[in-house]
C-alpha cells in the first residue's frame, strides 16, 4: 500500500536524525570532541541569518538557510569527506548522488524534487545563495579551529596553501567576511606556527 | 575600545558553539547516546521546513524556523529543563531571563533585540509561529522517543497524563500534527507499558 504524504514526510524526518552520527574532523570550542554535521549545519544556519548583511550579492535568507540545513543530508549514506582527504574526494560524487536518490527519495516526491534542486544548487557554487551558503560552510569550520588554536589543523599537519586553495572562492559569496576570517581566524594560526607555511 | 559590528556578531557566533554542549533527555534513533540542543534545533528547523503546511493558520516559515534554531540558546547558561522536572520549572524563568541578557547581548543592538524578540515571542505562545514552533519542539522529541520504542518515557517513568498535559496546546499550532503523533508515536508506546497508564 502506497505511504500517505505524511508518513513519508515522517519517515524522512526520523531518517535524517542520522545526520548526528556523521563526525567532522573540526573540534568544538572547548576543544573535547569533535563536531557532527548536524551541529555544523545548525550553526551555519544561524550564522547566515546574522551575517547575510555582508553577502555580496542580496540573497534569499530562507533558501539560504535551507540549504546549509539540508546540503550535508547525503553524508548519512556517502559519509564526510574531509577538506584535504585528496583521495576521498575522487569518489565524492558519485557516493553523495546515489544518497540523494535514496534519502530525498523517502519524500513526496514535490518535496524531494525541491530539495535536491537545492543541494544540487549548492554544489553547482553558482547562485548568490549558494556562494553565500559556501562561504558560511568554509567560515564556520575556521572560527572554531581559530577558537581550539588551530588544533584540527595542526593535527592534519594542513598547510597555508591547502586552506587557501580550499577557499578561493569564498570571498565570491562575502568579500567582507573572508577578509575578516582571513585575518582574524587563519593568520594567528599562521603565526603560532599551527598552519604549516613552509614545504 | 567598542568592538565593530562584526566583532559583535562573531562573539555571538563562537558563543553559541556551547549550545552543542547542553545534553537533553532524548535518545537518538540509533539509541546509543542523548541528543544535544544543537542537534534538536537543527531537526526542527528541517521539520518546520517540510510539515508548515500542515499549521493551523498559515506561518512565516523564515520567522519560524529562525524561532526554532534560536530559542534554546538561554540554556547555554540556564541548563536543559527536562519536560516533566517540576522543580527545576520553577526557577526555569529567572534562569532564563538571565540568560537571555548576556548571550543576546553579545550583538549589535539592532540583532539583539530582534532575536530576543523572537524567542520572547515563542515563550509567550500566541503568535501562529510560536503555535507552531511549540508543536515542533514537542513533536520531535515524542517521535524520536517513539523510534527508540518509549526508551526515555521508560527511565523517567513518564505517565500518559504527563504527556497529555504537557501536550494539552500541541493541537494549537497543528491538529493534523498533533494527532498523527499521539496515534502512531504516543500510543505505541502505551501499548507495550513503556508509558505508564495507571497511578
Amino acid at each position: 500500500m502506497e505511504k500517505t504524504r505524511l508518513e513519508k514526510q515522517f519517515d524522512f524526518c526520523r531518517e535524517i536524525d542520522k545526520e548526528k552520527f556523521i563526525g567532522r574532523q573540526t573540534y568544538l570550542s572547548d576543544g573535547k570532541r569533535k563536531e557532527n554535521d548536524a551541529e555544523h549545519a545548525w550553526h551555519m544556519a544561524i550564522m547566515a541569518i546574522l551575517l547575510n548583511e555582508y553577502a555580496n550579492e542580496e540573497i534569499d535568507v530562507l533558501k539560504t538557510v535551507t540549504m546549509l540545513l539540508i546540503h550535508d543530508l547525503v553524508e548519512i549514506d556517502a559519509g564526510d569527506t574531509y577538506a584535504y582527504d585528496e583521495e576521498g574526494k575522487k569518489t565524492k560524487k558519485e557516493r553523495e548522488e546515489r544518497a540523494a536518490e535514496r534519502i530525498y527519495g523517502l519524500l513526496p516526491q514535490d518535496q524531494q524534487e525541491k530539495l535536491r534542486r537545492l543541494w544540487e544548487e549548492f554544489e553547482a557554487w553558482e547562485t548568490p545563495e549558494a556562494k553565500f551558503a559556501h562561504a558560511m560552510d568554509n567560515i564556520q569550520p575556521i572560527m572554531l579551529n581559530a577558537a581550539t588554536d588551530g588544533r584540527s589543523w595542526e593535527e592534519h599537519g594542513v598547510h597555508l596553501s591547502q586552506i587557501l586553495g580550499r577557499n578561493q572562492h569564498t570571498a565570491e559569496g562575502s568579500a567582507v567576511l573572508w577578509d575578516y576570517a582571513r585575518q582574524n581566524f587563519v593568520q594567528p594560526s599562521v603565526e603560532s606556527g599551527k598552519i604549516k607555511t613552509e614545504e
